[in-house]
């Protein structure tokens, strides 16, 4: 880690480098001392993850194995061998038991009281995914489970499937589909309204030579639903309906068709509950878009319906009815034709993206903070190709990578992320070990007040008694809006503090080459090495600014130091005294002891 | 230039290093010593260039001057006033005289004798664009103009327009255009069906939502066709047929539709005239796409039109035929209708792309260059959005990009190229300049000939009489296929050449730090130094592989080579020897003078 002292310039100046170029570099990196693991033994190729009984403490299910890991005591870890690979870990809060499905040729579902034992075996076809790469996510809510698994007798029946209390199956689907996430658009009011929300990819039936072979969607199903008449939709929803989630730049028709992921931050009002949905595009390029329960909601309540123009019936196909077994015919037969909203759903920014980036993200987890200020803060936790991890502040709808964690070695993919938002740790999990990473790494962003304030870091403000830059609270002191230092001074006169930066000698023979080192600490700061009023670029390699000097000559016998400025703010990292030895002078010196010899001589002669 | 010794390791060793990650690099960068310049005087939103009459001789048209540049002889150039800005240049062969258009606020046209001197005026509107920013190529052919200027009466009538012997004038249009290039598509064995096709960018009427607002196309007119009869496209086109141009990722269906500039490379036969499209995206990705004129034209006569499932007509709209005039009614009824094809237009390339990269191109020339072998070989030279040049060969629809030139200032833009293919210069304009470019830059290559044939480049050879990388003729040995410096020793044992390389001593003191710098004179090759056994990796700056030593210590008193891996053979650029000088027994000889001194004084008490 970076430890060094500085000497801060211009504390009250005002902004003068933009940072614009930088908003999609992380600030900082961090390597070491900001998580803990725990191996899996072995290699898994799907591991579910699921919050533990306690805190720091998370259930995981990978190839043939469950374990309930404790992090505060490993030691009290639990491991036991199953006969499957773990597909649904699940906990029933109204049975307050597990619930796990695995696959291995054949699939099964039970519920656990005891890891490992179950205490009940249920029918697994449609919950349990057939294949360990099925991705099927699956989702309890009050004792009733939606899951979204292929069945092994019907494969052209896809979709969405209730079980436990009214089991409800998928109509047999036009086109194939693949899952997402789940959640609940709810709890409303009028709680007859509530519903589940699908967010997936469909095969796109357009024959457009332009259009998009797969689109992001979001489904709908009410939780009243109790399927058709005896005719029509018997068992089956009758409350179906599919819209488009549209992510790109929509005034030139270019979309991010390719979902990768969705984490939902649920609103106390449930039409605020914000849905983040990851997509990448076919050039890799990553984009997030943001939509609100409420816009979805629109759509699937005010839309025309694709394809028909004729009188919609009454109720409006997909508004949730007390009985949907006695719906007339007309809507029932309406229903039947899996629906497609016209209107897409268009995300909450009018820039379309609230994330465009070139880094390649595969894992998206949302936290809502609580600052040292009145308001709250969104922090998004993405999952890059190659493990790396960005901690992102989103404000206003403009990203800020605040730091990017490197728990992996470079190129161990994520496989899953649970977020525990009540201690704020991050479960990271890989093919081989499960990792928890403390989100609340306050004093890595250095020493003072000024770093703790241009970090932007919503979990952490400065402490004005204990001088340290710590988890936020209504003590510390914070401005992740605008990131001023302005505020470490308020009320007090500008007294800047003053540190002295490292100092470093250095002996140098004339006619070598020699270089100076500079860390860049910041990675939204500009760098740059001065001596005598004269400023010198850095010549970057991946983690230093270097100061090269060919040929060392008596003339660089001087003081050089580096800079780091930003946000307006100068900080000098590195002070070099270079000291250049006389080669002459030496070369006499070494000389002059034969010469001592030779006077010697002559004076006994 | 770099100009370094090397060892030849391993002249006989296989291909060890893959190369496809570096393909999209240049080989090697060129910054001088290939390239003459001549000053335009003032700054030139539009210039317009032209082969002048004798070799190493352009004439330039630019804003309210005319030039006759002379590169062999700067001094005997010519320079007059006009009083408008050019924006047509052309030469009529069939009256050898220059055709000149301009605009002032009006348009002007006139042929030329003597530079700058009207012989005749000629009606301008439809021929000389109205506004200096407006791209409208034009093309001679036996006297006749073909042109596509935006009429100043009639807006919506965009198109390609004919002057001169028969006027046909484009009928109004639908959808907005603009105009890239003109080509002949010919002359063909019956010279009747000759056409001239325009590649152009069309507004898209098609309201998919996915849509790309604008479409890449090529149209084609029949150069006999001299209009409709009296009552149905009477002086309009008849034969006027368009197709999209396809560029992208078929099975995705995801394309380039930007098409920023064509070159065309005629062969003996028409058909096998090769168009070469460079194309952007919205991310600013480049791609270039080959076209056939065989493959238009079998889509002009062969697809399907765009939305009439009705019989064709006979003669088929678009078939060129004796008297235009005299077409029943049927087929002018229908051309009038802007006739689409439903086919589009597909590149040679079964990966659709023959280039693809993130690299931002604009320009796009294209020549053939006759090696030392039988066959021929096509280089692309392509300019970059930032002044740069590549110099690429195509070989079996693979891109190599053999040398990047670097002729202009970071940032100075292109604004136009002419290629002379017979002295293979590229003339090159920015808005203050014109720049002659010598393609023929052998002996930068290297002095051997494992480095010549190494460079890939088609109009470059060894010479074994001379031992020179010279410009390649029957002499001259090289493998633009292969790239095998095998053919340097074909016919003799494989001796390699053994060159000694650079090696400097430096002295130097412990504790300090110290650099070696080692330059890369070829983006493909793997770089690494290496001591005692021991291979350590680079510190890569931009331009240089360092070796970084932070602590000097006396056990590094030793040799340190860097070597550069390519194609399996590694040759040596660097060899230092590091000297450490004891700092003990230098402080002991400081110190021996005061001893000396001490001695004589106990000597003589």
């Amino acid at each position: 880690m970076f430890l060094f002292l500085w000497v801060l310039h211009t504390a009250c100046s005002s902004r003068v480098f933009g940072s614009t170029d930088f908003d999609y570099k992380a600030r900082v990196t961090l390597k070491e001392g900001f998580f803990r693991n725990y191996s899996l033994g072995g290699h898994h190729s799907r591991v579910e993850i699921l919050q533990g009984p306690e805190n720091g403490m998370v259930y995981v299910g990978a190839n043939f194995r469950l374990l309930l890991i404790n992090f505060e005591a490993p030691k009290k870890s639990k491991e036991v061998i199953w006969q499957h690979n773990v597909t649904v870990l699940l906990e029933d809060k109204s049975t307050d038991t597990l619930f796990v499905c695995g696959t291995n040729g054949t699939q099964i579902c039970c519920s656990m009281e005891t890891l490992g034992t179950c205490r009940s075996l249920h029918k697994a076809d449609g919950i349990a995914p057939i294949s360990v790469d099925e991705r099927a996510p699956s989702l309890f809510v009050d004792g009733e489970l939606y899951s979204t698994a292929g069945l092994s007798h019907n494969r052209n029946r896809f979709g969405i499937r209730r079980d436990f209390q009214n089991i409800i199956w998928p109509a047999p689907n036009k086109t194939e589909q693949r899952y997402i996430s789940l959640a609940l658009s709810g709890p409303r009011v009028d709680q007859l309204q509530d519903r589940v929300y699908t967010f997936l990819m469909e095969k796109n039936l357009d024959s457009h030579p332009e259009a998009s072979p797969w689109i992001p969607c979001v489904s709908q199903v009410c939780r009243v639903d109790h399927g058709g008449s005896k005719n029509i939709l018997q068992q089956s929803w009758t409350s179906h309906l599919t819209a488009r989630l549209s992510c790109g730049i929509r005034h030139k028709n270019v979309y991010f068709t390719e979902l990768l992921d969705v984490a939902v931050l649920h609103a106390e009002t449930w039409s605020d509950s914000r849905v983040y949905a990851l997509f990448r595009n076919i050039w890799n390029m990553s984009a997030i878009c943001v939509y609100t329960m409420g816009d979805i909601d629109k759509i699937f309540t005010n839309s025309a319906f694709k394809g028909h123009s004729e009188q919609i019936p009454t109720p409006r196909p997909g508004m949730c009815v007390n009985n949907s077994k006695t719906l007339p015919d007309k809507v029932l037969n309406m229903a039947k034709e899996q629906l497609q909203m016209e209107r897409w759903v268009q995300p909450v920014s009018d820039k379309g993206m609230m994330i465009f980036s070139h880094q390649q993200y595969t894992h998206i987890r949302v936290d809502q903070v609580k600052g040292s200020g009145p308001g709250e803060h969104t922090v998004l936790l993405l999952a890059l190709e190659d493990g790396r991890i960005h901690k992102v502040l989103e404000q206003k709808g403009q990203p800020f990578i605040v730091a990017e964690l490197q728990p992996l070695q470079p190129g161990v993919r994520v496989l899953n992320m649970l977020l525990q938002a009540t201690t704020k740790k991050l479960y990271v999990c890989t093919s081989t070990e499960v990792l928890e990473v403390d989100l609340l790494t306050c004093e890595s962003y250095g020493e003072n007040c000024e770093l703790c304030i241009q970090a932007r870091d919503p979990y952490c403000g400065w402490d004005p008694r204990s001088r340290k830059c710590t988890v936020a609270s209504s003590h510390t002191i914070q401005d992740v809006e605008n990131a001023s230092p302005s505020v470490c001074t308020k009320g007090k006169a500008c007294n800047s503090e003053k540190y002295i930066s490292q100092e470093i000698t250095l002996d140098l023979l004339p006619s070598g080459s020699c270089f100076l080192r500079c860390p860049m600490p910041w990675a939204h700061a500009e760098y740059s090495w001065h001596y005598q009023g004269t400023q010198q670029q850095c010549v970057y390699t991946e983690e230093d600014c270097l100061l090269l000097i060919d040929n060392v000559n008596p003339q660089q016998d001087r003081m050089y130091w580096c800079e780091a400025s930003e946000g307006g703010y100068r900080r000098t990292i590195m002070t070099y005294r270079l000291k250049i030895v006389n080669k002459a002078w030496r070369l006499a010196h070494q000389h002059s002891g034969i010469l001592c010899i030779l006077i010697l001589i002559a004076l006994f002669l």
